[in-house]
């Protein structure tokens, strides 16, 4: 039996150690059922299951399914990323929106199926908004370099902006289930520009 | 027992038929059991049981909680709506985006209600789209009135100007579930105009 005696944020803090290892199997766990079954199948019971960890630990440690999924966010929002340096606003923004249509689009359908959890349950739901968040501070460097070179003005709210050119794509595919054309991306990251000026 | 000879479609062609008022009661059902027990409570014996309508009668025109979901969405397509018509283009979509804060935020839930159950049921959204599809359409003059006063260029497409509007609007609501603030229909109401610009 796994070591319960670890929160999460100690695994986090020693990688590569047995915690960590624990999360990272759990975690793979989740991700495989919510693909294969959506929300439904996403358990204590199958996860410790799918994952060979003792049932206690993922109790003890990710309490239920809320708990299981918004692990999952977290783990996302912990990886490394980098906002696009291109030179321009537009180009930032095409890549931006070129990640969001990968992302989505992606097979398997992880971040689809974590959406689509999200309104299942609320700690999952308050996890997803915190990912986001975190990636569009981490994206504001894209409009505040802007203004630095004068494509903007400097007092652009970089939230709106970022939401002007990727909420769209978000819209489109995940609401409107609308097939992905190639100008997506493109489309909406004109719209952010405009938006900008 | 009613009738099950006419199809849903000879029904709205008699509004005010024994039909037409099957229909309706059978809808306010759908809408009553989602808000309150989401898209789990939404099955053909549960419809039955709370609209007074036979089983049998539920079962060969619905057939299952898809198409009990679909039909609600379709009777909200059938509604009356005009596009409004401010005699400006940001006040046109201002007057758009008011409207969908106004339906994301309604009590009881409905409208959140579908689009959570949209996740659950691929004919829900078909039907979702075809919804959106619909106003979009019929939105669509708000952006050929303003090219027409010269506001805009004349090969603006108008579904891109909407979505740019309206797209943001969902995107913090539906997914990001942030709060409504004051200014949230405006903001990106002048980032559609933007981008048609």
């Amino acid at each position: 039996m796994e070591s319960v005696a670890q929160p999460v944020s100690s695994g986090a803090a020693r990688p590569g150690g047995r915690t960590a290892r624990t999360r990272e199997r759990v975690l793979a766990a989740i991700m495989a059922i919510l693909v294969e079954q959506g929300f439904d199948g996403v358990t204590v019971e199958a996860v410790a299951g799918r994952s060979g960890v003792h049932r206690t630990t993922v109790y003890r440690r990710w309490r239920d399914t809320g708990g299981l999924l918004a692990d999952a966010f977290d783990a996302a929002r912990e990886l490394p990323w980098e906002p696009p340096d291109t030179g321009t606003l537009l180009g930032d923004l095409i890549e931006v929106n070129r990640q969001v249509v990968a992302a989505l689009t992606e097979r398997p359908p992880i971040a689809a199926a974590l959406i689509a959890a999200s309104f299942r349950s609320p700690a999952a739901a308050r996890a997803l908004r915190d990912f986001w968040e975190d990636r569009f501070a981490r994206a504001g460097v894209v409009v505040s370099r802007a203004a630095g070179r004068g494509e903007i003005g400097a007092d652009v709210e970089a939230r709106t902006v970022l939401v002007a050119a990727c909420a769209p794509v978000f819209y489109e595919i995940v609401l409107m289930r609308a097939p992905v054309t190639d100008d997506l991306a493109e489309r909406y990251a004109r719209a952010g520009v405009a938006a900008a000026r």
